[in-house]
């Protein structure tokens, strides 16, 4: 794992760019592990992945990265490189649900998210004792109208003190501000409990059960300013009917918001997603 | 299946609902084959399907449904009774996709669906040699915007004379006025290519390309004036990704337009269904 | 909930069945909530499920039982009743794997399975610190080829001691024995990592992936005493791939085999399964 | 379409096996569209599947595949070059059921196979009509134990005659025998209506009602000379209960047979399946 590294790219499509990227990895002695590819025709971009083996690097990994960066220039990429070997630090906020917060620890233990989880935030108390069987440190920063800005602050300097890379919205039920996520920077993934972009907004079970739908969803999706409307990672249903109360969609969508959030936390982890036109191309 | 029948009941809930229709039923020698209820505890409402066998009727038909409406009024139900013997009449409203044609008649000839198709009417004349495979005769309605009128008259009086009980719209692209809806009484079923209510009005498929959504769906409805606001009866997805075009969503989609609307149309058919509240109860 | 009861039954189909039970019911002033049928015409079986409320009940509850069983000789029926108010109480057994524990336990705790844990009982003592987690006595009981009886002789008497209704072996890695079931009597459901009767016995994912699969399955069923071969109760699948790998398999099947496992397990708690023919019906 | 070829590789996993490939086709002025690539570390397999574009090409076809069979011969690669252009010719073959024959039919005239299907070949007369439909010459060649092989070579007459590259069994209800398929060479498409390996053999949803399984399958494979053990190629299944007789499981399973059948050929006649060790990698 840790003499493997991950490239992503993304650029306008031309002639080349494979043959490129392969015969420069080759050069340096990187063995390709995995490679996956997609044209967009319509918006005419390029976007790979490669996921190569650097054990038996004839370069260093300096060379290789100025190599990759003048490669870039050249076909105007963007790309980012990510080590096998950087473990990658993930907060997790949650408010009172705790289907979510004990599927990505139980995950997370079992070693199927190749993260750290070195902090849990709550705007309420009560999932301490959870964080706490884990061994993980917990933050309760309550919330108000008045509060709602320093809490964010204090955030925002728990997630730069602990070095965090990702926030996970593990169905924490406030609603982040684009301050705060213009300052964080990092990516933020949220779960939705409705197969979006139907049901926005609040009470999404609610909002189905009056429509009378014969399926429920989720979606994770990257939260950005506009609620609700970040680019889907992730979305799967699960068969309902008139049997069906309000209670009950709840219950059958805590088994969808879990494994689709941690369908999603899962490839962000593996470097499988880019994203572009607000949209993810995940190379599954 | 001649010597069959099917009560479909709704009424307020109360004490004593089901000993009473089974009383009945028992009582004038009608033994139940099939049953199944729902209580709707927000509504108050109940709901109750019977399948029974005739052939061992101790009275006659009169008295029986005399019976039933009987204590029909003492619950205040509403009720309806259908005739295993009785074919239902299905009219198939079409433009020039023929998937849904095709596959609602292969399935009628195979035996899935009870009922006889008389008429196929479409505003396009492309679908006429299918019909005339099946033996089926097609009614060429153009449209305009000075002719919507006349062709929706012409289109009610070919429904009158074949004693239509059933309109399908199996991806029909034109919206039926208010007019039609109300002047032709029976009941429509409308497929829309989408998982409704996201995607509601056209080309639901580009916007949900638009939008990247990770699933696409369809929605097999009753047609009311409100345009894809309709009683939902069915709803499918299937799994896309950022490899899907507009096309590859086209083609997953005609697979699971077929489905949705089929299984809509059969149990129909089948008097599975009760409409309340804009919402449907479908006994599977 | 502790004002319902559910009445399951089973006998010969013949005419009068529901009428009878129906208005035996209504006779003592027990209103029907739900209720349920299902005949096989190949068997000539009838099945039915009735939940009906008993905060007006008219007579006393001996009285209502002495008649159902009247009725019940009457129709060569056998029967049961559940009552609403009395709590079940459920043993889990368990090897190694904790993720059929955790899921068990936290549905328990969020109110999704209405039955107490009192006990659970493992051949290795490493899910010990979950049990206490939960707060449930935890019992270990090593088994060798020499002690394999003693200890099943042990568990029998935890399993009296704690009148436990329903073992449920939450990836218990050992085959309980054939005196074992016998002497327990009571029932007890099992998880199989494989779409039964595919993959039958050990290592069933390294079986589906040496056969190339294109799904990998789970199967909930009640054990007996030939193995992998009793009642199926539920079963679902999830998609695989030649990228999977058996650890992959290994990783995807979890979470099937939580799934398919507890709605098994709500099922039987909810007593909404019938078992015959080594069949089972399930009233969903 | 035409300007663009697919090449398929599988050789022993080594360094440098994707760079030769890109380097080659880039030099050449071939421009990549698509790569996949999978690697078994298991069994030391790099298989890979490209697309490219041709129309840029800077020498002739010719040199190109000398080049690549010289890279080839380097690596010990197996490897098939398959042009746009070249149209694939299928052979059909039927017995009564029309279901999978009209799925095809209509799906190739809709564009999504990228085939001919210049001959329909059938044991029965039956289907004969379906064929006349679509204008597709009809040969009935009745077997009998005393004619099978007669009748096979009949077949394989007209399948050389008509330079047939894939046979797709569209619910044909005979065994082809060994030198039949030895005989042929090209490859052959079957469809069984079960979850293989679970219900080999002849009437497999008998066999699915009697063990009362949750859900049925569909397995479509290339044949092989042992029946029903062929490389699998996709499954698919659908939900089943008590409610349904043998009956439903035949009509349910109409439309996964279809579904998963269709599924194949388009992968198949899009290059997209490397065969192996009885297994297939499937680059969708």
């Amino acid at each position: 794992m840790e003499q493997t590294a991950t490239l992503l790219v993304c650029c306008p499509d031309r002639k080349g760019l494979v043959a490129a990227l392969a015969q420069l990895l080759y050069g340096h002695g990187a063995n390709i592990l995995d490679a996956d590819q997609h044209t967009d025709p319509v918006a005419g971009q390029f976007f790979q992945r490669i996921k190569f083996d650097l054990s038996d690097l004839r370069t260093d990994r300096t060379s290789l990265e100025t190599a990759i960066s003048e490669v870039a220039a050249r076909f105007s990429m963007n790309w980012r490189i990510a080590d096998g070997h950087h473990h990658s630090r993930t907060a997790l906020f949650v408010s009172k649900y705790d289907h979510c917060l004990y599927d990505l620890l139980l995950r997370q233990r079992a070693g199927e998210l190749s993260t750290e989880i070195p902090i849990i935030i709550s705007n309420h108390a009560d999932l301490e004792p959870v964080a706490k069987q884990f061994g993980i440190p917990f933050h309760h920063l309550p919330i108000s109208k008045a509060t709602k800005r320093a809490q964010e602050n204090k955030a925002l300097e728990l997630l730069e003190a602990e070095n965090v890379d990702l926030v996970v919205l593990a169905r924490y039920m406030q609603i982040l501000t684009d301050d705060f996520l213009k300052s964080y920077g990092g990516q933020v993934i949220n779960i939705h409990h409705s197969f979006l972009p139907a049901f926005m907004g609040s009470k999404p079970y609610r909002q189905a059960f009056e429509r009378g739908v014969k399926l429920i969803g989720a979606t994770a999706h990257y939260a950005t300013a506009d609620l609700d409307e970040g680019p889907i990672i992730e979305q799967d249903v699960v068969r309902c009917s008139h049997r069906d109360s309000v209670q009950d969609l709840v219950r059958k969508g805590r088994d969808l918001e879990k494994m689709v959030l941690a369908r999603a936390v899962r490839w962000h982890l593996d470097d499988r997603i880019l994203v572009y036109d607000n949209k993810t191309v995940v190379f599954t």
